[in-house]
């Protein structure tokens, strides 16, 4: 079987791979991203000291670091929304309360 | 001047290095995602026959992956957080109308 068709070539710090199940965009947007956090690690000098092993673990953390930042926002984001729901709650029960004392059904 | 009280040790992949500025607690947090990554890529034949430097670069891939789904996430609870916003602010509309009606002030 030749799987060539869904291979898509991605280069990340200078290193090119291969790999299957991606959109050839997103993976071009991934590999940006990363691309601009290892120029961006680069520019330090004590960055450039360490290792290469140590410096790929490094952006590993650096990467996840932003992941749980995203995280974070997601469950603000989500206290946010339950806020809103309840608003919308107290909003409606108003709302009928006040059409039904005006004569007009809900 | 000694910035040792300020620095936290991680181990990643079995690699030690010490960093400072994270919070010791989070910092294991993170670290203990990124080896649960290493452990779930290692599982993987075809992963264990590539070099350690592809693997490194893999899996920051791996990582950025997971930053993007949850940027995905953070977008789609702000358009859900902008429709609530445009729902209450209806209902709200919808209120003084109907308090109005009703003889109150709004």
């Amino acid at each position: 079987m030749d799987n060539s068709d869904n291979k898509v070539e991605v280069t990340i710090a200078g290193r090119s791979f291969k790999l299957t199940g991606y959109d050839p965009e997103y993976l071009k947007k991934v590999a940006d991203y990363i691309n601009a956090k290892h120029e961006d690690c680069n520019s330090s000098e004590s960055f450039k000291k360490i290792s290469w092993d140590l410096q790929s673990l490094f952006l590993q953390l650096n990467i996840a670091d932003d992941y749980f930042a995203a995280q974070a926002e997601i469950e603000e984001l989500k206290k946010e929304l339950e806020k809103k729901d309840n608003e919308i709650y107290d909003l409606k029960h108003e709302l009928v309360t006040s059409q039904m004392k005006s004569g007009r059904k809900p």
